[in-house]
């Protein structure tokens, strides 16, 4: 890691900030940079893709194309991701040419479930129990000592519940392992939770910290279906949230928005589900209801600026349009802040936009 | 005008909206369309131009190209302009090809100061005492006419006191007049105003009305420094004002945004300054403080979607960055939303980007 480039002073306003992946989270990053003066480039490994409806500076090339890599790194001051699980050495050999933020070492642990859960807990702060799954052997032993109700996911490359299995038995917990193919797994208990949340954070180069205010999450077939601000949480649960989200960003000398998904207890305790190095679906209302959104912040952060204010103006009720509900964008667009994300295909369970709705601040 | 194309249904997501005129207003409008899913197409006389830079749909050549405009309008299901100023045949020739907004009607009238002032007086509106301008002795008689302190404008192409002359005798009205190379011009008589206002507000193609809370805007050497909302405005004052803009679109049977300046009178009265058929630099706090900008609300009309909710669910300052301001970015950054427009040279009296700040809604 002796040749990874770092970020001397500020990308000032002209400057080109460069993302890998071209999904709506791409999409509403670079609309971001372009609010601040800095140009957006996109790296997709799509010929379609949403992001590359919003500025012409774009490559479609695989994620493993060293040429088109260093070629993009040329025309960009800064390179950051819409998602985490790029390949190590694309990641490395992006990192030897110019600054790349979040850094390498966030990105190697968030990436793998099993490096991540024994990060968290390293920090003192609450998981699910869970177990490494590397043979059918460790598949048996881990649900006799987990038991119960539990999950089965891969370490590496799954999201919105792919890569995950739920299991009952130690039968189950084999044959899992079997249809995952052997990959690397872990086995996770169930953590008999109230609701979920989330904690939508970023920490700037020079050590800022900013949150935004978590929302409570609801889930619908592993999707995220709505995130509502304020939700359930406390005030006290609020600020432990945003405290454990910093506990974290500071290990990691984190730069950057980050997510750190929650489950809320019955007895009022948080747990670290998930921590995601990215701006995250559950921080859009941002958009709409902070002067700073998650991507501005994020964009910010990439590029050496100082953090936007995380205030929260309204409260705010954000829900994802999946699959074939985007055919409705007349009557959605009658009902709220209303963010299409130019897929071509409404197909199912693809989050196609996500509509905000506003309201006076309660607290 | 046998010819000119109509809007049957509303553009889907992923048509393409385009706009004339690259600027600041092409960049936001782009940016707005992007939120809905549509795509932005942008022509602009200049190769460098900020909205090319949130768009890869892009065409750099003259107004008056017809192959370069007809191509144009192939790519486009919609178009519209950042600005009013273009060549009436060139208008003329759009719409002979692909539906318009607002129509050429609005921008007639609107293109002209003398036609604009005596539209707004048909409907019973005040204006400014004016007097049309063709000759040396019309320049005479009118300051004769109006007297007192009166301001000589071209009827057409000013913007931000470009082509304005103050005037205080025959003489000097006359000399005005041939500074501007006796183009024909009006001779308004001065006004004298508490403050300067503004309402923004859309127009649906269903002849449907939205109208933002109108702002007191401060001017420096003829360019808006700043907007504010609430303002100097009583509620009545700002009732009245919405009605006013509601009158003027429907008269024009606008489609789009538009903006109406208006003075405010010391004893209460408004008086229409003028009408910009578009969106207009008063009108960019709403990014901010309302769900639907009038950036998106003005897209929403020319796609023919149903227009956004206007309601301000904060109060806001925004202050124009111009010039060398723009060097301040960092600290700037600091101090608010920012918003810079990708302008390569910070030249004396350019804005550069504005800055918005917000605060809890007081009325």
């Amino acid at each position: 890691m002796s040749d990874v480039k770092t970020l001397d002073k500020p990308v000032p306003p002209g400057g080109v900030i460069g993302i890998i992946g071209g999904g709506q989270l791409g999409r509403m990053l670079a609309m971001a940079a372009a609010r601040l003066g800095l140009k957006a480039a996109i790296y997709n490994d799509e010929l379609h893709a949403p992001a590359f409806q919003v500025t012409p500076l774009q490559i479609a090339a695989p994620y493993d194309d060293r040429n088109l890599l260093t070629g993009f790194a040329e025309i960009c001051d800064a390179i950051t991701f819409e998602f985490e699980n790029l390949p190590s050495d694309a990641i490395a050999h992006l990192a030897s040419l110019k600054p790349v933020r979040p850094g390498q070492r966030a990105l190697e642990i968030t990436q793998d479930r099993f490096s991540e859960k024994n990060f968290v807990r390293g920090l003192g702060l609450k998981t699910a129990p869970f177990a490494d799954v590397s043979s059918a052997e460790d598949a048996k032993a881990a649900f006799a000592a987990i038991g119960g109700l539990a999950i089965l996911k891969t370490r590496r490359l799954g999201y919105d519940g792919k890569g995950q299995a739920k299991v009952t038995s130690a039968d189950e917990t084999e044959a899992a392992f079997g249809r995952f193919k052997s990959q690397p797994s872990i086995l996770e208990g169930f953590v008999d939770f109230a609701f979920e949340a989330s904690v939508v954070a970023a920490r700037g180069a020079d050590g800022s910290f900013a949150a935004y205010d978590p929302p409570e999450n609801i889930h619908e077939n592993h999707i995220l279906r709505r995130s509502i601000v304020p939700g359930r949480l406390s005030k006290a649960q609020g600020e432990e949230a945003k405290a454990m989200a910093k506990t974290i960003a500071d290990a990691l000398d984190y730069v950057g928005v980050l997510a750190v998904e929650l489950f809320v207890g019955r007895d009022g305790a948080l747990t670290v589900n998930e921590i995601a190095p990215r701006v995250h679906n559950s921080g859009h209302w941002t958009i709409e209801a902070c002067a700073c959104s998650q991507f501005e912040q994020h964009i910010r952060a990439v590029a050496g600026w100082p953090l936007g204010d995380p205030t929260r103006h309204a409260d705010a009720v954000m829900e994802n349009i999946i699959g074939a509900e985007a055919h409705a964008w007349e009557s959605l667009a009658r009902a709220g802040a209303l963010h299409l994300y130019g897929k071509r295909e409404a197909r199912l369970g693809r989050k196609m936009g996500h509509m905000t709705q506003l309201k006076p601040l309660t607290k």
